[in-house]
């Protein structure tokens, strides 16, 4: 290790305690962008956390909620753009929670909080990467940086691919690390090199005026029904999507896909212990759980329709409503699914069937040999001291896509603090402080390295 | 009119202020029994009315919400007995109702309120009924008469049964006047011969210990896609129950049955305007709608699965419920049903989905030509000027069945104040003024009447 590294890595362990501090304050910040709750206020906060670690700030307003950028100049004209985001998913359902989701705390290692890993712990580690760097440098950073933190990833980021068109100059950047990255179950650091784009709709069926008593149910249609006749209509048991054309614009993994996923630690032991599975879709097994990450997918988010309380009440629902996603691969397009879905309900029986459109996200897939990339790879062995892993596509979403061709075709990586129970999205959610130090340590790495790749 | 018909109907016209004061306090109590909300405190106001009637009154507990009693003695050895319920089906949505729903309100001749028809207006009714007839006899009862009065009817009276069994020498009495009945769209009076039957069930699916991100769809299993699966396994899309045996002991309609159905009122329109349909179950018009009775019937009342809130959730849900009815014909047996249901579930690789037995009642029809029928018959059409109406049968339940044949196969007839638009079990439920007082002359005669068949 370099006498540079070991400042950098010395830096981190002396302040870690001031960073997960920085980190607490910005996980007790409710920010749920799906009702808009504490979103303002946590733009506000994020905006002053950037500016507490001296890059100039810019709280820009989308027509949802606003975008934060920080900006710092450095030693070589190249700049690196980190993307974050500052709001979080929902924390329901708040009894699974072993300490309240907006009450930070540390237990056995790790701070648990909504948030605390996705995608506020991922940002502050950043924030003390950047402080380590500087440190080492001597008080001045050696490439320029772009932090672009935004408050719609988890609605499906509506605003960001305009937001990108519209401040090109301002974003202008040689590369990209997104959020997300972290370490597999073997501790092994890798990256993703593909998203799965989502379309989410709102599917709602309408059959009566009002709820009826359930004694007329062998003349009096049920909303819940139809729902479920247009949901069985939309996909069969073997998880094949119906819609005609759903698979015209979908390209197969290619060999050079499937190798990079044989490579890679059978996750199958992990899934089951993790979500106490014992039958997965279509009875998959081994390297296939992975390999199906090819295969768009239909999944119902939430179904609410009829009597939701105690006990029982004897009515037919008048109304239903589904809200679906379709995980969507490279090259399918998500207005091009959403107008083959509507025509398809039209032609089916389904004129009377509304479908609303939520969110949706492209698909992207970068190349693996850019020396980004493999700057990336490197730097990261250097940390953790273990084989970096390439995922060929995941099958989660981001709006990557809205930035990597806008910027130039430039290249994007992951770069990260997560570890695969960490429970995002879901109660409990946590980041272990030894994930939040290793992630700081691989990104001031990748900061130092990157001014002399131009 | 004979001068004692004149004498009754002259009293409850110039007492029903007082009536519809006793219902309004009686409506101001919430009841409702599928979350037990206030159904101690309302069996306590009901016993305090009924002793305010001078009837003998006894609380008796069961394994739920206790049942009222109270009994009075008359003229002739002949005892009436009267159910009703004082339980309510829970307000829910509350933003459909004009007035909240326990704040009893009169406006345009009718009071609203939860329960304002279903029972509690049909109940107080009764009393009034009871009061007028005293009142024309000098201050006694030409026949003895027994309330009964349950908490758990909306639940499906799952402790009826028992109590009956209980208590037969408390009960015994030589016809029944139950709950329901009244008037049709053209103000004609009539009866229900029948009753279905109703299985009421919980579904259960749990396909993973936790929500998990929806990025994993292609690969972990999905509680909601799985629970829509059991549901279309049970039945298909023209509303034929696939359950094996199902229709076993289901009794096709007579003639008779149907020649009834044919004299009555086509009620396709009222249908279609009261609840905004546009298309019926398997299209059916006209009568065919009535006659569709005898179809036993698998309804959902409710699906909760996944995220319920606002926007969207990129989750796949780890669970599902759905609670389900099936509306029975004679002679199906709801235990018979709920046994090749689960056998089904078993055999068809459901053998991980919970069934959770919710509720039952049996199905009921009783004969045409009683003389109590033929009272009940020819004292509404004094009453209402109009036709008597019979339905063979209707698609409600009720626990009829738990009293007719342990009381020794006695008649039991609906009299009671509905008209079709009143919303019971609907946000704005209300009873017309006019109905609660044809309702009330209609016990009277019969109370009247009663003693002289014996």
């Amino acid at each position: 290790m370099s006498s540079r590294e070991d400042t950098i890595d010395t830096f981190l362990t002396n302040n870690q305690s001031k960073f997960i501090q920085e980190l607490t304050e910005l996980c007790a910040q409710p920010s749920v962008s799906a009702r808009k709750e504490g979103v303002q206020e946590c733009a506000a906060l994020v905006a002053s956390i950037l500016a507490r670690h001296h890059l100039d700030v810019q709280l820009i307003p989308t027509g949802g909620s606003p975008v934060v950028v920080g900006r710092a100049s450095g030693g070589s004209p190249q700049t690196l753009l980190l993307y974050n985001h500052y709001d979080v998913q929902p924390p329901e359902p708040l009894d699974l929670w072993t300490t309240p989701p907006y009450q930070p705390t540390v237990r056995e290692g790790a701070l648990y909080a909504r948030g605390a890993e996705d995608d506020k712990g991922e940002f502050i580690a950043r924030l003390a990467a950047l402080e380590a760097v500087r440190f080492a440098h001597d008080g001045k950073l050696p490439c320029g940086v772009t932090f672009v933190v935004e408050g719609e990833e988890e609605i499906g980021s509506p605003h960001m691919a305009e937001f990108v068109q519209g401040h090109l100059d301002l974003l202008k950047s040689q590369a990209t690390i997104w959020e997300g990255g972290g370490i597999s179950v073997e501790g092994n650091p890798g990256s993703v090199l593909g998203l799965r784009g989502v379309l989410s709709v709102e599917i709602a069926v309408k059959t009566m005026s009002q709820d009826a008593h359930s004694g007329s149910a062998h003349a009096l249609p049920s909303a819940a029904w139809r729902l479920i006749r247009v949901l069985t209509s939309i996909k069969d048991e073997h998880e094949h999507i119906l819609v005609p054309g759903f698979y015209e614009h979908a390209k197969p993994p290619t060999d050079d896909d499937l190798a990079l996923i044989d490579a890679r630690p059978d996750m199958e032991t992990w899934l089951k212990e993790t979500f106490g599975v014992s039958q997965f879709v279509n009875d998959l097994h081994g390297r296939n759980l992975d390999k199906a990450v090819f295969n768009p997918t239909c999944n119902i988010q939430g179904i609410v329709t009829g009597y939701q309380g105690q006990g029982m009440k004897t009515v037919i629902p008048a109304r239903a409503v589904a809200k679906v996603d379709f995980r969507l691969v490279p090259d399918q397009d998500p207005k091009d699914i959403f107008a083959k879905l509507r025509h398809y309900l039209d032609q089916s029986g389904f004129a009377d069937v509304s479908l609303t459109w939520l969110g949706a996200m492209w698909p992207f897939k970068a190349p693996a040999d850019n020396p980004f990339v493999q700057l990336t790879a490197k730097t990261a062995e250097a940390v953790y001291g273990k084989p970096y892993e390439m995922m060929p596509l995941v099958g989660g979403s981001s709006p990557v896509y809205a930035f990597a061709k806008p910027l130039g075709n430039i290249p994007v990586v992951m770069a990260g603090t997560g570890y695969p129970n960490n429970n995002a999205h879901a109660p409990d959610e946590h980041i272990r402080l030894e994930d939040f130090h290793n992630g700081a340590r691989h990104i001031a790495r990748i900061l130092d390295g990157f001014a002399s790749l131009g």
